[in-house]
């Protein structure tokens, strides 16, 4: 890995050739740190879909299904998108997720060299990991409905930090991602607390959710795609 | 106005409502700077035009034409897109103007209440109209072929400074924008220089183009879409 770019909205992943890159999915809140917990917690699998619709066919197969919208868990669905749905008692099974952003952004970067979810719960694992890897790598937040969404490029900012020694910065959105995470890393609450989407949130009650998806380090699963879902990867 | 909110890229313009908006569009390097210096030197209109095939249309009907294309100017115009060709000479003409990536934006946002173009150059006269206006307002940054560019988000983020007072940002890209243009206030060119515009341009030999679009309030006319083009706004 010589490179590290970052792109902010799913909507402008096709500015980017990914084809022999690494793309890293963020979506903190929730989607990635999900998706991290589950597969650290023992799931098996986790199937991404982008659809309820799609989420509604697994359901009938049988499938343990989780869906959100707009930040609250979607009517008729086991799960929903808090991580602490998916530490306890579902161990070896292989769970479906949709969610509002994260899912769709996995989904749209299939065409990568690989496709792996960071969270700020993995990051070192991540990071270490992505060290050893000759593909560049491509940092793609999920956002809010293709929005800029501040806790997914603080992420972002984060990893650039990691790698920082071993790679060149050279687009002004990785610039910029990194110089925000340096501003504020030793303070994401109090930026968290100031974004949109902390707001949407603590208006659903996921306060707990949030503290846990800023924590740094917990867990050392890093989800790959293979085949149809992500799964750990294997060392 | 009591919102501004921000957009990094014209490929996100359509996420927003700007139909009751005074949009501004921003190019710091070089489209929106150029046009600011164009009215305020006495030329009476540029019209943007998105195409070069456009802009040929134009010069075949006899109007004075500026073109560039990946920082350089296109052959066989009669301008290129610094603000120091359009400061003499042309008092009273309308030009017509089509540049990598502002004039599009400025097409981009013709569904808005109100188009204006910022710059460095007009910063505070900007502002201070802002202040007056009763409609919410939209940074449209252009960017470089859709992509985040770091000196249009520190424009972005020195008008929501100026407006600081008078406004809500409740945006995260707002917040952002806001966030970096407080940390390299002082120190523009410093951050300007690690931009891939920046290489861009330097490599064209328009160093004292990036100065003169970086100094803040050498100008006071405020262009603001009328018919066809920018025009000097009459208080």
């Amino acid at each position: 890995m010589t490179e590290v770019d970052f792109c902010f909205s799913p909507a402008q992943v096709h500015l980017f050739d990914i084809k022999d890159k690494i793309v890293v999915v963020i979506d903190v809140l929730r989607a990635t740190s999900t998706i991290n917990t589950a597969l650290d917690s023992g799931i098996k699998k986790v199937i991404p879909v982008s659809s309820i619709e799609e989420g509604l066919i697994y359901k009938e197969k049988g499938f343990k299904v989780g869906a959100e919208r707009n930040g609250k868990k979607y009517d008729g669905f086991d799960l929903g998108n808090s991580p602490f749905e998916y530490m306890e008692g579902l161990k070896g099974e292989t769970v479906v997720l949709t969610t509002s952003n994260g899912t769709r952004a996995i989904k749209l970067a299939q065409d990568a060299h690989k496709v792996v979810t960071g969270s700020f719960l993995n990051l070192t694992a991540l990071c270490d990991w992505l060290k050893t890897q000759p593909n560049d790598v491509l940092l793609l937040c999920s956002g809010w409905k293709d929005r800029f969404s501040i806790e997914d490029t603080l992420l972002a900012g984060a990893i650039i930090e990691e790698l920082n020694e071993d790679i060149m910065i050279n687009s002004d959105a990785a610039f910029a991602a990194h110089h925000l995470y340096m501003s504020y890393q030793n303070d994401l609450m109090t930026v968290i607390k100031s974004s949109s989407h902390y707001q949407r949130l603590a208006n659903n009650g996921v306060m707990k959710d949030i503290e846990f998806c800023l924590s740094k380090d917990k867990q050392t699963a890093i989800p790959i795609w293979k085949e149809d879902g992500m799964v750990v990867l294997e060392n």
